[in-house]
């Protein structure tokens, strides 16, 4: 293989979440060349998230100039349910918006191509493209965070279901279990996302804990109580990704979120778990996600280097380092 | 649109059920012009059963140079894990094969091209071309009979999963349920199949009945202990259906398989707790399939004609009609 030289142009990534917005400016071989972290203003309404995501966007674009770099295509990666090849956010309960043609308004406001996608979808995408799901072509990505979700790619293509597929955390594990914010009962999200653990913590001592790290470290040291509180969301867990596993038949599951920060004590009892509701099935290997919170916002960054026909591949082994240009 | 003259080719396509082989001769518009129904000698071992596919393909070829229309192409559905690109059938229970590279040696022994197909995800493939989900690029095909399968179309692709997509049957509706033959417990085919259905009524009363459409009928007298069983059997197909809408979001989801010939009996009550289930989610129309029994031979057809690059559709209306020239 030949060391070519990298081209001049680039990409601008976004990655909208809940709390906070990823940014980075990304050459063809997705290194960043910059990058951005700024609060994402939710409580100040969907108007103030959209300015806050366009101005964020022209941030990145400026730097981009500044570094002598042409910006060939941007992309945001935003969460609820979208639709791709719209350019719609359809829905973010977090977010506040509803059919917002998103792609549209911050081309017209950046005067840049913008491509809209899924955050989870994306870092899905990521993962599939230059992570831990490199050269599989039927996976699931599992972010196990706040909430829980999944993308799904089956013969190498990312599923969108016209936008809604992937809600692994609202599968079913407890028809008589807790109420969930869908209106359903008994959603793995109620017994395995990683508020969920923390507060089934709390209700059952009364301490407080921080997250689901504080219920990790408390297993770690037997107690009790965190014991089984971990036990339930690893056996939750387990038995929504059999389900999936019957159904989909997926190789390999990527769990990442900040659950999977736990790393074995999270995937070594999730991987007997899940083996022992297995028969004939294929067995899905379990491996945590290599990119960690960098996984939206490179997404993104794919997403743009596709939307002008260019597939960065994880040849360059640089992709997603983080930028020694990374600022505030 | 004109009424060109269609063209004097044919393919040739069997599906081979556990205990039925269906094949026909088709033209391009997947008008049957031939027909062969033959048991399937399951019980004389794999070599009977590839000699009798082999024969029934030979017979079919055979009818199809009597009608003087050259054969392009055959095709094999058959039950189990089908790899189809590798042209093997990985496995069938009931069949007693194993990694069989069944296209080459029916290619081989009939100096034809013959292709491989799955049974269930052929059957989705014509319901999709030319049956109850026309027009609609993701949704299930969900033979409800012996077993319960799912073929799964997403973005307008069917899902292999390595071949072994697709196993709705094996989706756990109840942990501590019936010993199912997979090895595992509460399997939704122990309480959904046709098979379970009777054999629940049996159970509880004592007296045999003439399969799942023995307790229909007995479902419409109001047999209470019918209509517990039934009630059972379809609310736990919604809680599988619920899960799979959830994850995948299809539009539709066609029920076909011998359960499916009890029409509204089984859709009303399956539409209102499916809609019990689901919250935020997209809501699949649940509608009965078209092509009944036919559904697998039609789509090993589709599956032939695509092998020459011709993808019949659903235009001249008559596909899946039974043809004049059947014969045992």
């Amino acid at each position: 293989m030949t060391d070519r030289p990298v081209p001049a142009g680039c990409v601008i990534a976004l990655d909208v979440g809940g709390t906070t917005m990823k940014g980075a400016v990304l050459d063809r071989t997705l290194t960043p060349l910059a990058a951005l972290h700024r609060p994402t203003p939710r409580h100040a309404g969907p108007d103030a998230v959209v300015a806050a995501i366009t101005a964020a966007l022209s941030g990145l674009a400026d730097r981009a100039t500044a570094l002598g770099r042409a910006v060939r295509q941007a992309a945001a990666a935003v969460p609820g349910i979208v639709d791709e090849t719209a350019g719609l956010a359809v829905h973010a309960a977090n977010l506040g918006w509803s059919n917002l043609p998103l792609a549209q308004h911050l081309t017209e406001a950046l005067g840049l191509p913008v491509v809209l996608g899924h955050d989870v979808r994306a870092g899905g995408l990521s993962e599939y493209r230059v992570g831990a799901a490199r050269g599989i072509t039927d996976f699931l990505f599992v972010p196990v965070g706040t909430g829980i979700a999944a993308a799904i790619v089956c013969d190498g293509r990312p599923l969108r279901g016209l936008g809604h597929a992937g809600e692994l955390g609202h599968v079913v594990v407890d028809p008589k279990g807790r109420p969930c914010a869908c209106g359903s009962r008994g959603c793995l999200e109620t017994v395995a996302s990683a508020a969920a653990i923390a507060a089934a913590y709390t209700e059952r001592t009364g301490h407080h804990v921080h997250g689901a790290a504080g219920v990790a470290e408390r297993v770690t040291r037997r107690d009790p109580v965190a014991v089984a509180v971990w036990d339930e969301a690893v056996q939750a867990l387990a038995s929504a990704l059999a389900v999936v596993s019957t159904v989909l038949a997926p190789e390999r599951i990527v769990v990442g979120g900040g659950l999977a920060e736990a790393g074995n004590l999270l995937l070594a009892p999730l991987r007997t778990h899940l083996e022992q509701r297995l028969t004939f099935q294929l067995r899905p290997s379990v491996v945590p996600a290599e990119l960690g919170d960098r996984a939206g916002c490179l997404g993104a960054g794919l997403l743009a280097w596709q939307a002008v026909g260019h597939e960065p591949s994880a040849v360059s082994g640089r992709a997603g380092q983080r930028s020694e240009a990374m600022a505030p």
